[in-house]
């Protein structure tokens, strides 16, 4: 039992409910309340108790249930003393999941925070398709970007310095801007073959992916027409390693001798 | 059972147990053998049954015990149709762990590969001290780079492109390099008052942590007599949120009502 009020911020990782954390899945189990996501999968929401009190604060684009300031005084509103409340974020919490501010609303008022980190979507996506995110010789760095904001955002960013060849990029949340981002990031220097492999729904039984170049991936992933969420590795190192066709078969043929935890 | 040669490329996050995907966790329980680098904590490696061969291939600065090369063919020659091989990397085995050098050899040896992604120790150390990695309205990305290479290959980076003030920059490897590094950011253009979080050991129970500047902190690790593992943030993210000391103190006090995975 806590004596001050406290809210768990939790990673619920790319969504294959075996991708949590030992600590997030202990902490969902006894939860009393959940707020979650969006991006937070069935597979993981089963987990809480029947008991629970789950709130679903997903924001659909175009169609926003609860604004930033809705949830974060939601969280302050249920934090109380002896009571488990699990704020559930999609991947990690601190990797563009607004974490921090409704961190910094909970602590200004005198609400405790634990966070838990969790598998962001991007190590769930380059495992699933075997794509290093570094490898010697290839790909010294690698930098996450959003392509998520306001109309007009990428003006302001820096693209010549986004665009070098020996850093992996990894794009979230691009799909609606994936053409303007690549275009920029042909025009700041990268080579039009550079290859960018896209990965719809990282981590789950639907998971669909496609290996394409910097000039062809707005094109292909309309004709595949993937939607949300999709990230986007750009770089290299995509083409270090074979794709696994038969190495997914495999894993699915293992884990059915298995009790599924999603199943 | 397995038709071909598997082995599992397997993410042991940052050092805490509870820390493990649970899918990581799984594996560990019923593997054959384990093959781990040093940066595997203690409370990780105790879950693999007494039955299964354990094999430490970890490399200590200025004592190599097993070279990279000798690692491919270590794992090549264990892994066995119907035996369950883990290759247990620190943090995620795709984010400079070598895993893809490893994948590569392996594949190219009719061996399959399965990689489970991991908690990389950024991310604990981020949710530990309470830093998110991205802000609205002060960090937009964030960049992972490595302190560790061969003498000199700092010359190769383009530091006035890493010198970013919208993007955190994550060191990993970088305890040495620290001094030479900050340099370089502050030349490339960074103010030398810009913030900067060094963590060792993040999230096992000897974690500790400090917050510097730029300029000053290569004096304060050494100061502090730091150790490896640590794990540098430099950003403005560092001071969006205060540190918790009380709250690590609740964390802990509410982990000893419950049966502790790693005691």
């Amino acid at each position: 039992m806590t004596e001050r009020p406290l809210v768990h911020l939790v990673g619920a990782g790319p969504g294959d409910p075996e991708l949590l954390t030992v600590k997030a899945w202990r902490l969902l189990e006894r939860a009393d309340v959940v707020v979650h996501d969006r991006l937070v999968g069935e597979g993981v929401l089963r987990l809480v108790p029947g008991s629970a009190l789950r709130i679903d604060v997903g924001k659909r684009p175009g169609c926003h249930r609860f604004r930033q300031e809705e949830i974060n005084e939601l969280l302050a509103r249920l934090a109380a003393p002896g009571r488990t409340v699990v704020r559930l974020k999609g991947g990690d919490p601190f990797v563009f999941g607004r974490g921090g501010e409704e961190a910094l609303f909970l602590l200004e008022r005198g609400i405790d925070v634990e966070v838990v980190p969790g598998v962001t979507a991007a190590f769930a996506a380059a495992a699933s398709r075997r794509v290093p995110l570094t490898h010697r010789g290839v790909a010294s760095s690698v930098r996450f970007l959003t392509g998520h904001g306001r109309d007009g955002w990428w003006l302001d960013v820096d693209w010549r310095s986004v665009a070098d060849p020996a850093t992996t990029l990894v794009l979230y949340m691009a799909l609606q801007a994936i053409g303007a981002i690549a275009a920029r990031l042909i025009e700041g220097g990268l080579d039009p073959a550079t290859p960018v492999l896209a990965v719809e729904n990282a981590s789950l039984d639907e998971e669909r992916s496609l290996r394409s170049t910097l000039g062809a991936i707005e094109t292909e992933v309309r004709l595949a027409g993937f939607d949300t969420p999709v990230l986007f590795i750009v770089g290299t190192v995509v083409e270090v390693l074979p794709d696994r066709p038969k190495a997914r078969a495999v894993a699915r043929a293992m884990r059915g001798t298995e009790p599924l935890l999603h199943a």
